[in-house]
């Protein structure tokens, strides 16, 4: 296992310093290789899908089968990525510190990246596009009813890139359940862990690792109605931030009512969400306006990922801020307001990844907000945060070029000033 | 101490949504309640030093003592960080998703710090105000020995804070070594911790939190001389990379020479740096050029952090590159040569924070790259990374603003398209 991890390192410090053209011309070929093997992969993936038949959920089986449309969309998937900005080798920061001593703050990859994901075949095919376009190498961990379709995947990957010049070596695929463990312990090999799959898991992960993590465990959203609110926004976002896609992480858990819009807006909502079909829980206000179940404690921190979203009636916008930053999981969190005041305050103390002012929390994604990519969202405080696009898998790094300059120029009794002039 | 973190974190929160002017105002609070009350400060250091007198290294008493000069300059700094860029409110994205739905990126503070610092009662000034322009909270440890002028310090900021529009409670001081272990325990109230001391204490920290660490642990760097070096350039270099200031993370530890240059340039830098009293420890090569102790495969791993050397002759260009990213910390790594593939091949396939062509590692530092202040030198590879200025000090969050927008308008059978259109 640390071998593989060495052999990836290798062969990703050779990937980092290939061209765009370059690795662009890997991903075409990947792309053409899975358009020419797609009976191959097909029929693993056939294997896979009658192997874990009646044994896994239908929304996991529905996951797992790739099917021509969905190898089709991973494929072009593939050629989008490929069209994307070249995210190495840029410039952020170019500043003389003296005459012929110049500074540059250049884009550089990560490294190696460790991707664990779920039994869905066409998350390989997007990950490995990703890592080679932004120069990284790549361990893949999928989940283990896809084991034959990323094998086969994996197995034309390589054949596609020894043809190019990334060494397939960069590409790896673990294949048991036991080797993420030994995974997590390799920060000297690995420089970005990017877990998918349920909360549990991605909190596992978080706690038993020192590689850092990019990812969010809970997505606990919330979006609160205040007292100036327009409610023919109101209800609409309401019903489409917990109805349009409620298993998504960006989808609300709890809305927040302010005490003098609840009487009018707590009806015509329930009504709203009640005709798709959405529970309702409430605290004992709410409940004393609609008919309810009763809210607890437990309902506050608790991400649904289902039809069934909780009600608190706060006094006042105070009462909703400090709601949402002690329960909240610094996701994204929404105001519907009329009053500019209260929205400038919302935006600015609430503490979370995403604020959002008359809109449904729903548009926290990468591709939403034009990322091209997406390679999750991350709710760390630290950057990168929120949906991470393509350069959440670079870093960079500061060349700095001269012509035998020595720091104690700059130092001593009679120090030479530095220029700090920016180019 | 869980409640102080609270406490922290309720204040920071306030802090966080001051102007620019008000943050500005309590520096200037402090920095003049610092100049008032100087005879306290001095007489509270005094005991310290007596109490420590005997006990402690020239070296720590040296930074222990605080003085009416070092007082001065610290007082100096507060007003010089207050006249630093305000590092909030920077607009970083701003992008039309579609009419009327505006996203923005725009950096905010990221919380409360910890920040362990040794016995230099001087540090705490120079964190505290980088913390307030910041708009953090910030609990700060000193070294024991400082501990009567650091009890000193917080209270008379105390008193000047109260007199502003910032909570007191956003600093606070811990007093003993027992707490340390607590505060890296409270990922849910510290944001980014920042350890300041020995290569073993900034481990001991990393390994033992899972709050985000700004810092590093070893600063094992490197000069290459290539086959191509100008000796005009590579003698100085290497003395000044040495020598200026041996204790730094940004000295060299190990000097890499290519073996067709090896005979005519060991001698002469031997020299120079002999008349430093750097001590030479060499592989085999080395030692049948010039006279010199032999080095181990311990010398490659080590950071003396003193007048000794280690140097290796390597075959070419590729085997320092491959040294490097074997033994190396990625901190800082140096290249001279006159041939500009070979310094563009180095710059690039050296994996550090800097990369450096024909000049001194020691540049490696925030107010020589011009940041104004510096927090400290990441070696870890995701951003920030090398000298870190204020801006390591900050995150982000996306603002979205909109006008009753949802999702489903953009999905499904007919999709509206996103415009993407940046501002």
């Amino acid at each position: 296992m640390k071998e593989i991890a060495q052999k990836t390192r290798t062969a990703a410090q050779q990937l980092a310093i290939l061209s765009d053209t370059a690795r662009n011309q890997a991903l075409e070929a990947i792309a053409s290789a899975l358009e020419k093997h797609q009976k191959e992969i097909i029929d693993a993936n056939d294997a896979d899908c009658r192997a874990s038949e009646g044994v896994i959920s239908k929304a996991l089986s529905a996951r797992l089968l790739l099917g021509e449309n969905k190898l089709k969309g991973a494929i072009a998937g593939v050629r989008d990525v490929a069209k994307l900005a070249d995210p190495l080798g840029t410039l952020t920061l170019h500043r003389e510190l003296d005459q012929g001593l110049i500074l540059r703050r250049v884009s550089c990859p990560l490294g190696v990246l460790g991707v664990i994901f779920e039994a869905r075949p066409d998350a390989l095919i997007q990950i490995t596009s990703l890592a080679i376009k932004s120069g990284n190498g790549v361990i893949l961990k999928g989940g283990k009813e896809a084991l034959n379709t990323c094998t086969t995947l994996v197995k034309i990957i390589h054949e596609a890139l020894s043809q190019t010049e990334v060494n397939p070596d960069a590409v790896q695929l673990l294949t048991t359940r036991e080797e993420i463990k030994t995974l997590l312990s390799l920060d000297e090999y690995v420089d970005l862990i990017i877990p998918r799959g349920s909360n549990e898991f991605v909190r596992y992960v978080q706690e038993n690792t020192k590689i850092p993590v990019l990812g969010h465990a809970d997505g606990i959203c919330h979006l609160f109605i205040d007292e100036s609110a327009d409610l023919d926004k109101a209800i609409p976002v309401t019903v489409d931030a917990k109805t349009q896609y409620p298993a998504a992480c960006n989808a609300i858990e709890t809305l927040l009512v302010h005490s003098a819009i609840a009487p009018k807006f707590l009806p015509l909502v329930a009504e709203a969400l009640s005709a798709k079909g959405v529970k309702l829980k409430g605290d004992a206000t709410t409940e004393a306006i609609i008919d309810c179940e009763s809210a607890t404690e437990e309902d506050w921190r608790t991400e649904y990922s289902d039809l069934i979203l909780s009600i608190k009636i706060v006094d006042d916008l105070l009462g909703a801020i400090d709601h949402i930053n002690n329960y909240g999981s610094k996701h994204t969190d929404g105001i519907i307001t009329e009053n500019q005041n209260n929205a400038d305050t919302f935006l600015n103390q609430v503490d979370a990844a995403g604020v959002y002012h008359n809109c449904s929390t729903r548009f926290a994604d990468g591709f939403r907000y034009g990322f091209g990519a997406e390679v999750g969202i991350s709710t760390q405080k630290m950057p990168p945060r929120g949906p991470v696009g393509l350069e959440g898998l670079v870093t960079y790094k500061y060349k700095l070029t001269g012509n035998g300059d020595i720091a104690a120029t700059y130092s001593g009794q009679n120090p030479k000033p530095f220029t700090h002039h920016d180019l």
